[in-house]
């Protein structure tokens, strides 16, 4: 099921996506609920109704979930070629611990920092000249739980999406812990939809990522050195995981830092995530004005 | 103006302390408004009528934002005696740039670690064994805003309150970036109310913590390395901040890990954080159990 979070007669909806016929068909569901966006199934005993179709073209989609109610968990370093091309950067403040983390790197951004696919993300250059994409395969959590085994960890997964954990790699350097240069407004892109755990073998499953069409990530989620139950049973094993709450496990190899001199993001550029059997996140980045 | 959150005849309200009398009036709020403790006045036009005191010793006092809107804005080594102190602990993954920070460093706490005064703190030894106290003056945000200007930061703030920002030092070190550590259930007591900003100079405020009675911290805002106008400025030059935003500004020397060897909290401990002109913030320590 792709359920995907959209706008229509100005009125936020939550839907399944019909991708061979173009459509999306609403949930009957009450108007401060689909407010919630996708975090309005999670939880819930039972699907709500579905209204009549409505074709794609004639509604606005937004991030399946809109506003994350806390901060949203990230892993870093998660890729064995990421982790070593970060390494090198000079920006990252973990490398004395070595290049490859012997254990999960866990961080966070701040809940504003979500936009939908096809929102402009916006670049101020009084703030950060060294603006990365980072493509990645991000958990929702479907049912909450302490001390969560690795065994049970997928029980816990309600389904999956796309986010760009766009970076601001000087601030993510300067202030030592990253949680400013992740969480500049607008740095996390977050879509189209998302799919329910049934629909996506994480073990393999493509990742890739284009800067004005030019191929910069080609990964397979296959290869992150924490796999997503290492990953939830780690936060879990003290941190009470929230149902709804999202996890951004980590970015392959490619991203800007990684070439010599970095490619990083400027006014224009169009950065498109794709992960097979979700879909393709694509946002345009512009120049902030106040 | 002292404002408290709490619990009388099984309704959370929100009132002023009357500290010589020790009564509370409660505000004249929606059940539904009152749910959020004191973020519940701010932003607000006007201040809502007060209904008639009630004795303090009749209440039970809740956290005075019982549940922070995102992950509470932390900062690390804002003290130049606990910079050197954690620095040489071998817990620090940012001292590869030097014991005292030339940036703030600035991370996050989940919004659920949040406890009142007076709750127990739980310790579980299967998940760490390293748990430390941190005697913090936090700030809360009343007026968001971006790009907002030293000059102009204390007019962003409501007022402060207390927090004990209870940090696992293993899991601190060992997942280099700190939110796991800093984020484990229950680990920040706040309270055991808020104050509003008039109450309080910040450049002069003593902040003194004991264990078991013993005193350990002993210290005066007025040490902060980056004061909360540069703190303010830090996070909001590319982070939106909001209303109702906790910004824990740092604890001075004295914590466990700074001693040869460690004084770590142990079940049976009893914390005791007191900042003039707020109050006392005290917490037992017990064992977990699930």
């Amino acid at each position: 099921m792709r359920v995907a979070t959209f706008r229509v007669g100005g009125e936020r909806r939550v839907g399944i996506v019909d991708s061979e016929r173009q459509t999306i068909s609403p949930f009957d569901l009450p108007i401060d609920q689909a407010a919630e966006g996708v975090l309005a199934l999670i939880g819930r005993a039972g699907r709500p109704a579905l209204l009549s179709p409505i074709a794609l073209s004639e509604v606005d989609l937004e991030a399946p979930i809109p506003r994350p109610r806390r901060n949203i968990f990230c892993v870093g370093k998660n890729y064995f070629d990421h982790a070593h091309e970060f390494s090198k950067s000079g920006f990252d403040s973990s490398a004395a611990q070595g290049a490859v983390p012997k254990e999960p790197i866990i961080f966070s951004k701040v809940p504003e920092t979500v936009v939908p696919a096809g929102a402009r993300v916006m670049i101020d250059r009084s703030v950060s000249s060294a603006i990365d994409y980072e493509a990645e395969l991000a958990v929702i959590i479907g049912k909450g739980g302490r001390g969560i085994a690795k065994a049970d960890a997928l029980d816990h997964v309600w389904g999956y999406t796309i986010v760009n954990d766009v970076t601001a790699r000087d601030l993510q350097g300067r202030y030592s812990q990253w949680l400013i240069g992740k969480s500049q407004d607008g740095f996390c892109p977050m879509g189209p939809w998302a799919v329910t755990r049934d629909e996506l073998d994480v073990s393999n499953t493509a990742i890739r990522c284009w800067v004005n069409g030019e191929l910069r990530q080609d990964s397979n989620t296959g290869l992150l050195i924490f796999d997503i139950p290492t990953i939830v049973s780690t936060i879990s094993a003290g941190v009470t995981l929230q149902p709804g709450d999202v996890i951004a496990t980590g970015t392959p190899a490619g991203v800007g830092i990684g070439y010599t001199p970095p490619k990083y993001l400027v006014p224009g550029d169009v950065v498109r995530v794709e992960i097979a059997g979700i879909g393709v996140l694509e946002n345009a980045f512009a120049e902030w004005r106040a």
